[in-house]
């Protein structure tokens, strides 16, 4: 059985396989596709030597604490691959724009590539990173963000496209700038890079998720390790999530894929999934994706929903499988896991409950919930 | 019969009803409705002095001028109304973000709301406006604009909303900022106000089309103090029009709005008006709008085109009509108006011809046309 997490001190190149594979799990779908971000991370690693990890509670008060990763439709990276200083540009634009010397870099999101971006802009300029992020997992949006919810401003904020072009925000309201920086991904392409909700220690502290990359760490080993059919590691995977503030990790549902609908839609990918049975009759499973694998229902009856987290994985080697990734035939497993407790507030519900994506229910915690078909 | 419109050397608060009244006419159904604006700019010409007019051909080489005004869908501006003092934060905003300092204004087009936007500003800093503008009529895009035709670099530039947001671009390429600048004007309610294209009075100097301010308010002093049927007012135009660079100005149609079809789609105002005869059979007019009066045509038969001007106004009183404020019912007359020699050349029709629109014609200068049906 796998122990608790370790938390690491440092992330090193050959860290970063493991960080990417554990974060794609906890991205629920979203985040990114981590492939050319691993290679450009793991170069910068290579080049400039590992990157600090600082535990969120140990943030001096006076740090600068500064958010940074891409935002957009996942399925556009896929084709748009990056420059790969993007993170380092939008660094120093947010630094010359605003005059402050950043100390620390943080994920937006525990993310495929959101992950890692923070290391490359951070191993270039010798930054550490803080061991934590904003969502514990990913989600479309940046109203709801731990740093948004607890009262970060959004700006100054800045903004990088592939072509270099650079954009700078002054908006109070997070809505606003959501809206803002949505509508100039779908200007530049579908995804840009942003430095956005810089902070002190002080108010890091009380809003990062903590721990959350060296959890992904450990679980991307585990998976690497122990790579094999889903059902064999779930009770190593429920030991290990029970160890962290995620808590419960519950199988939902094992079948193939047999429909799948995806578009690019107001800089979101957009879709739903349908699962059938490998074999026999029984009820589908249905997954509404927004970036994200949103909100999980056999027959109308919810197993799963967001904020918890919703995890599609390959059956036979337990590789999660990222929304725009998923494909009619694919035969996947479905887990659900507990969301981190930042999120089960009232104030955080109101922006990251099910009815803020359009679903016409509440949120219920996932140990509350009927288990699965199986 | 009028003489040639006079240079004036200053805008008082006298002249701004006049400047806006001619502007609309020249802004060939966009521009903005000036009715808020132009009560915004008499308190502030009454309450700071008039602005000083200086000729393009008068601007110092090292004169810093920036062009400013608002971008988006002009419908918006029927209901969203401005705070009013937008033109000041943008001025402002853009001298703190690039260091520099502005020396004169100028408007991006002679269109209802942005011939006095600039004066609101000027007025209040005490600067001179620099008679002419970008346009010489109006036109819904940046790159449409003779200072990025010139090759002036569009940023950096600032766009303030309704709400005192601030967002700065550094854009290298044109085309880039007008998709940037447009979807922003989309998220942020449809209408922004930007500062954008600063140059030196020596590139300013080769790309201003000159004089167009006194023009527009000796154009519209003929409108209001010669008010009356459109038919009576024609020579007079004519002769007003063949003192200036616009050269020709030709009757095309009169009829009544039998159609309006005018949706805001993209951040513009897109739409189509159908004119028939006052009375018994005849052909229709179409006119193709994009924010402005882009295409006049009678069974396919082109009457006028852009970059020409079309110009709508009421029948009984010749008032030039905006897009926005065309109805059903009304009874109106068309005229063609040939546009200023800067947008008859060969890089110039790139971008503001038929087909940088969608028409499926080359540009035939409107006295190469056929004459309407009358």
């Amino acid at each position: 059985m796998a122990e608790a997490f370790e938390r690491l001190q440092k992330i090193q190149a050959e860290d970063v396989a493991d960080l990417c594979l554990g974060s794609v799990f906890l991205a629920t779908g979203g985040g990114g596709d981590p492939y050319v971000n691993q290679l450009l991370t793991e170069a910068a690693l290579r080049s400039h030597g590992p990157v600090a990890l600082v535990a969120a509670s140990a943030l001096p008060d006076a740090a600068w604490v500064l958010p940074l990763g891409e935002v957009g439709a996942p399925t556009v990276s896929l084709e748009q691959l990056p420059v790969g200083d993007e993170p380092l540009v939008a660094l120093a634009r947010y630094e010359s724009a605003t005059g402050r010397r950043v100390t620390h870099l943080i994920p937006f999101e525990v993310g495929g590539a959101n992950s890692v971006l923070p290391l490359v802009a951070a191993a270039a300029r010798g930054l550490p990173v803080v061991d934590g992020d904003g969502m514990g997992r990913a989600l479309p949006e940046a109203q709801m963000m731990t740093f948004a919810i607890a009262g970060v401003p959004p700006t100054p904020a800045v903004a990088v496209d592939y072509l270099g072009n650079t954009v700078t925000f002054d908006t109070a309201n997070v809505d606003d700038y959501e809206r803002q920086v949505r509508h100039l991904a779908i200007a530049m392409g579908g995804m840009i890079f942003t430095a956005e909700h810089g902070m002190v220690g002080a108010h890091a502290r009380g809003c990062v998720v903590p721990d959350t990359l060296s959890f992904a760490v450990g679980l991307g080993r585990l998976l690497r390790q122990r790579r094999g059919p889903a059902k064999d590691l779930l009770p190593e995977l429920e030991a290990l999530f029970a160890s962290s503030s995620y808590g419960i990790l519950r199988h939902l549902y094992t079948g193939k894929v047999v429909d799948i609908d995806r578009r690019v839609q107001g800089g979101f990918d957009i879709g739903e999934a349908t699962l059938a049975p490998l074999r026999g009759p029984g009820e589908p499973l249905t997954i509404a994706i927004r970036n994200e694998y949103l909100l999980a229902s056999c027959n109308d009856r919810v197993l799963a929903s967001v904020p918890d987290l919703i995890v599609v994985v390959d059956s036979e080697t337990a590789t999660p499988i990222n929304a725009e990734r998923l494909a009619y035939g694919q035969r996947v497993s479905v887990l659900g896991i507990g969301c981190p407790g930042h999120y089960r507030s009232e104030p955080a519900l109101r922006v990251v409950g099910p009815r803020c994506f359009g679903f016409d229910c509440d949120y219920v915690p996932i140990e509350d919930l009927p288990a699965g078909p199986g």
